[in-house]
């Protein structure tokens, strides 16, 4: 069935009321009835929770074939705890058919992607899949697709019982005996812990993993002891230093610091820009180093911002610090500026990821969102973006929470070159829709800025403050002619990968790469 | 049926499943699975969840003849909301068959004491009956029994379902516009809001009323706007002045000073009163007065206390600021200076009922507690308290916390007079057992020290540290010798509330009580 981004869903999918994407807004207004996990029932006076090892832990928990295993990536490329955990999983218990629900995978966890290769590891949920196993997946060799979800709609698939974990593991900075979670204190810290914060609470059974094991009670506590089963200390859950990517510092680089002015620009020339307004920017380059020019309009202005969220980093903490935005409102770090500002910073404090982007919640942060501004590895003359595929079919991107404040803000904008190497960034289809064009508002490149038609008001907004901007087609057709017009990719029947809507309905499908022929 | 503490429980009253009393650890390692809420699917930008009155906010959450309605009393008997709520509901919309699940009642609540007089109110469910509403129901008004729950008892049975809230209200001190609650920052501040909470999480509408609504986003929450459907901004939540009562003051009566004392000796025999010990007190005098005692005995050994939780009032601010307690986690504020330092005394927390006591999940505060100091109203030679009904029969009291800090602590403290007036504390059999016998484990009066014959350790402490005790039906028999027998209170047949264990079984029931008759 052909959805509202024109992308045909095999329907031997749409089963169980699954249904394909209706726009931005189909499900607003319904009601769902919440999921929920079982508990045990723990009267006693209770010492500890501490066990041995994570093996022991497993078995604690019952740990069995066909399980769903959640993790969190707080420690991104820098955490050891998903892998340690799938190895003790399938090495010491023999475990198999194994579900991996996790908030994103990478270059940290090619055991798992060894696993997918074994057939030990069957099924992956994750809002990202970067590295060997966004190759492993590709080449069709996980038994089930991939499920792809934002962080918005992975809580929200959690919560609608779509996704049950039977375990989930949390890395945790520092914890208790008891499994009172903060993500400070400790050796290998990692800020916020928003992405946790759901897991544990819709999980079956819970199993912290820490490398600081502080006195009772560590408060006020991320992931909460009343969730918690099993404790484990082990020598390091990871490396904080490894938090921090290369594309999560400023640009200096002139073209970027050209499209980070005109993002500026088209910010300040909106009604939504004043006092006490709202942002949220990602962590690519041209988008960090936005922030640096949008200072000098508030400057200009003499207005603050009111509130930022996101996955923060250091340039937004020096605002806070200095006063210009009020509070800051985090659901993972993206350097160790970050880490060790939260609740450490008068304004800082940590959020969960149900709370930040949820669409089926009663009101997530985005909701309120004034501007965020995303990069993109793709953007069509529809205005859908794709940061999930590379230009060769390739899974090596993470929707993150890109669709969800595309959704709910009220001015979205894209930055992004028009050419990357010999590839044309605006073209005429991106190879997967992963945030619909009607949630974009704004393209911003180096070679002209583009408005979504939809956005009248913006349009005129742009024109009053002498703003120049093309359409779309036009950067599309100038990308061509630099690079020329890429040819159709080469796809097997297999779908290899489900990229859900943040409301469940179904975006797109990833199907698997033929092999390339010259 | 009789159950554990030879109570006989009707049968009429075990259907369901429900069942007897059967001892405090009876349900440990049991499992069970939490109910959960609907909740409205919100994908738009949103501005605002005001809405402009009450009633408007109970028209708007479809608000029915025969819902279930949650209050939670942090303000004490200086709260408006709870019967501004229900004027609004009876009144405006003329509902009718209404159950108030509330956290406690008493004398802020006398209009719907008049709403169970005129059959409007017809189900209370509640962790305190005071002042006319305890007189109406004892007097066998209320259309069915009403149910009394420990502080721990409710979240449990709101997350098992047994108790389902139709509309949650939030009585919010400060709050946004999109319903993020705070305890502080306004006119009428309560501090922790910890009842609040898992009410939030379970209804299935939630709306919080303000009378200082503040900038978004209010951060940390403590009810969190992702659960909350509206908010109504009004002249006043309530009289902040009225939270502190004259029993949560420290005593200067010379008798409450010298049982103080001999508490604070008991602790010190034992060998949990070591660095980093775990303490709770209640907030009548002589409890209240053996934290001055215990830091003398702190000093001495050279010892601090590691935490302290519960209800929170100034003296154990006192210690936390001298840094004689690390730190204080808060379910509720007795007194100003309480509310004033949640959040902002380094060291000052907030948690939830359900993290501070509820049974049902992986590890209350209660389970790791050391010790606790409980008043009661009357306690009898079986070791169970009763702080609910008076000696008249009538229902004036509260378990509150009472059950469950003494089911989870390793020494339960009861500090009372032997007697009060004409009547004698120390009992044969209690009016309504609210905290079961083998729970507690030293009774402490003005006339001597009774240990729980079950806690062979603590006589061994007691006689080592050469504290005299005696049994406890010495001291039953001196409270009668000193102001003779007490006559059997005469009952109706009628079942006028049902006492649950903190675990959901059956522990006691209170009857109509006859007219008095000379």
């Amino acid at each position: 069935m052909i959805n509202a981004v024109k992308r045909d869903i095999p329907d031997y999918l749409l089963k169980n009321g699954k249904e394909v994407y209706q726009g931005k807004f189909y499900m607003d207004g319904k009601y769902v009835k919440k999921a929920s996990p079982k508990t045990r029932i723990y009267e006693k006076p209770q010492e500890s929770k501490l066990v041995r090892s994570i093996a022991e832990a497993l078995r604690q928990c019952e740990a069995k074939d066909g399980m769903t295993f959640s993790f969190h990536h707080h420690l991104r490329n820098g955490d050891y705890v998903a892998d340690m955990v799938m190895k003790a999983a399938v090495e010491e218990l023999g475990l198999k058919d194994l579900v991996v629900a996790a908030t994103s995978l990478g270059d940290a966890n090619n055991l798992i992607a060894d696993y997918i290769e074994q057939g030990k590891v069957v099924g992956i949920q994750t809002s990202g899949i970067r590295g060997k196993i966004g190759e492993v997946v590709s080449k069709g060799m996980l038994k089930t697709p991939a499920v792809i979800r934002s962080h918005g709609g992975r809580p929200r698939a959690i919560e609608a019982g779509e996704v049950h974990i039977d375990i989930a593991f949390v890395a945790a900075p520092t914890s208790d005996c008891v499994g009172n979670c903060r993500g400070t204190g400790g050796k290998s810290n990692c800020g916020s812990m928003g992405y946790a914060m759901t897991d544990a609470e819709y999980a079956d059974k819970v199993v912290v993993i820490t490398d600081t094991l502080v006195d009772f009670p560590n408060y006020p506590a991320s992931v909460k002891a009343i969730d918690v089963d099993a404790v484990v200390v082990v020598d390091s859950i990871g490396d904080s230093g490894k938090i921090a990517s290369a594309a999560a510092r400023i640009s200096k680089n002139p073209r970027d610091l050209m499209m980070a002015e005109n993002v500026a620009k088209v910010i300040a020339s909106t009604p939504y820009f004043k006092d006490g307004f709202s942002f949220q920017t990602g962590v690519g380059g041209p988008s960090l180093a936005a922030n640096l020019f949008l200072e000098k309009y508030m400057d200009e202005r003499h207005i603050k911002m009111g509130w930022a969220i996101g996955g923060i980093c250091g340039p937004m903490v020096e605002l806070l610090k200095k006063g210009k935005v009020k509070k800051v409102i985090d659901v993972q770090d993206f350097d160790i500026d970050a880490v060790n500002s939260i609740n450490q910073t008068p304004g800082h404090f940590e959020m969960s990821a149900s709370q930040y982007a949820n669409p089926a919640n009663k009101g997530a942060f985005v909701n309120k969102l004034d501007f965020v501004v995303l990069a993109a590895l793709e953007i069509d003359t529809d205005f859908n973006v794709n940061v999930l595929t590379g230009s060769d079919g390739i899974l090596r991107g993470a929707p993150g929470g890109h669709p969800d404040t595309a959704a709910g803000s009220k001015c979205c904008i894209i930055v992004t070159p028009l050419t990357r190497g010999r590839m044309a960034t605006v073209c005429k289809h991106v190879v997967t829709v992963t945030t619909p064009g009607d949630c974009v508002d704004v393209l911003v490149t180096d070679y002209g800025i583009a408005v979504n038609p939809l956005r009248s008001d913006l349009i005129k907004n742009l024109d009053d403050a002498g703003i120049p901007h093309v359409s779309i087609e036009f950067l599309q057709e100038k990308a061509y002619s630099l690079v020329g017009t890429p040819d159709d990719l080469q796809w097997e029947d297999k779908v290899v990968a489900i990229l859900e809507a943040r409301d469940g309905t179904i975006l797109d499908v990833v199907r698997q790469i033929k092999p390339f022929k010259i």
